[in-house]
């Protein structure tokens, strides 16, 4: 059965994403932070891992493409995830004895409308959607409810005291797959690039414009200043395309204006798919 | 005295950068949440707001780009501090005596170094690294140890265990400084800019080319999917000119490429300095 690393617990949202991509027979590997899941990819430990990367309101979670750099892993897919958040309880308990709810802070973001129509509930930020969810079933918590996700309802047995709170309904969370072998000649229609310019001025603009005049389109960029550089940049960016062949000359061209330029990764662009 | 709204607790890293901008006779208005300090700031409740932008090692905190559109918010200016970790304990505590470390996981990745050279230590995430030497004071906690700034001693009356313990020494956070009136006009040579393509590819080429042309420089950019629009962007990206003229011209001639541009604020540039 295939190993699969995902950040957090089991009920949390990456193990939605890791069987949407790979399907229901696979063997969860927890970990507790986004580095211990690239160490637990290098290691062998686990076969492949699920990392979220960019969330419709939390934005992007920069500092993970630097791990994926540091560690030398490689991106073979993709998954979107429709975050939907549900307010859970123990069975029985009703929204009028509620008077905690405990959630991830981004999760509490995602809900702010929701929760700024409540009165006399105090709101507390932990460290997982999952989590909070566990605590209630283990303390048998009647006066308190969790922010979390449906799976999370289903592993510690709690009622959806109230479904869909989250303010925006076409929040997503876009997860990247990763595994540790090279994968730079698979047949993909989506690469993630990394690259790192000097001061000049202006050299980001060339390299977009060599993008265009190959067809390429960007769907996503970061700039990340550099550790011990002030002043020089590292970009992470993603492409799709309709023709590789387009790619394969892009890439070269843009190759005389970067200081240095790594291909993260080729793989099938997958979409928002909100049914 | 000036009322300056702060993310987190005293002694926390955005104390010290309210007071290298503000001086010391500034007046703390502590909030627990990004969301809580635009709050602060749209009510009156305080002056202006200090909030930390992005980091060296954790890379952008662009989901606070959306905080202040969403708030409509003024950058007035910015403070770069050099983040030093320093490792906390009750007086008198030798490090061999240690058996739990406690910090915020942004500071515990920035001591990976440091804490993979440790044995026999269990490392916990916490919501903040003020909260955790104040855990250890009232705690009286003499086998825990915290991973926080020199200000955090000093109000805590805690030791430094060991010094200067980031694996970076080069290890910056920037901070956003708001306010809550328009900020247009002002006499600056450093802007931020939140701006809405289309899907149609090669717009962030050509607005990046009007740029390069003005001379205008880019220290800055970071794309941001928008809720409710699969397949549109919303770009955040900060600018730094010579002349203002060029700036005004080139602004004028991007908004031809954008759907729509938004001036954050026109500010004076500050520099790393590290001494």
């Amino acid at each position: 059965m295939q190993k699969i690393a995902i950040q957090g617990v089991r009920g949390a949202f990456h193990e939605a994403a890791a069987k949407k991509y790979a399907g229901e027979s696979i063997q969860l590997v927890e970990c507790m932070t986004f580095r211990d899941l690239c160490k637990s990819l290098k290691s062998g430990q686990s076969d492949m891992a699920v990392m979220a990367i960019e969330n419709t309101i939390a934005g992007s979670l920069s500092q993970n493409y630097g791990l994926i750099n540091e560690y030398q892993l490689s991106i073979v897919g993709e998954v979107y995830l429709r975050i939907q958040m549900q307010l859970l309880a123990l069975p029985g308990v009703e929204l009028s004895a509620i008077k905690f709810i405990y959630s991830h802070p981004v999760a509490l973001n995602q809900c702010n409308f929701f929760l700024d129509g409540l009165s006399g509930v105090q709101v507390y930020e932990s460290k997982d959607t999952a989590e909070s969810a566990r605590m209630i079933r283990e303390g048998n918590l009647t006066d308190t409810a969790a922010i979390a996700g449906e799976t999370a309802a289903q592993l510690y047995s709690l009622d959806i005291l109230k479904g869909n709170i989250e303010t925006n309904k076409e929040n997503y969370t876009r997860f990247l797959v990763l595994t540790n072998q090279s994968n730079q000649s698979v047949e993909g229609d989506k690469a993630s690039i990394s690259f790192e310019l000097g001061h000049q001025p202006g050299t980001l603009a060339d390299i977009l414009t060599v993008f265009k005049k190959n067809r390429i389109n960007l769907t996503n960029i970061q700039s990340m200043p550099l550790v011990g550089k002030p002043y020089e940049y590292r970009f992470h960016a993603d492409l799709t395309w309709e023709s590789k062949v387009d790619f394969e000359k892009a890439m070269e061209s843009a190759g005389e204006f970067a200081n240095s330029i790594i291909l993260l990764g080729i793989y099938k662009r997958s979409n928002f798919n909100f049914q």
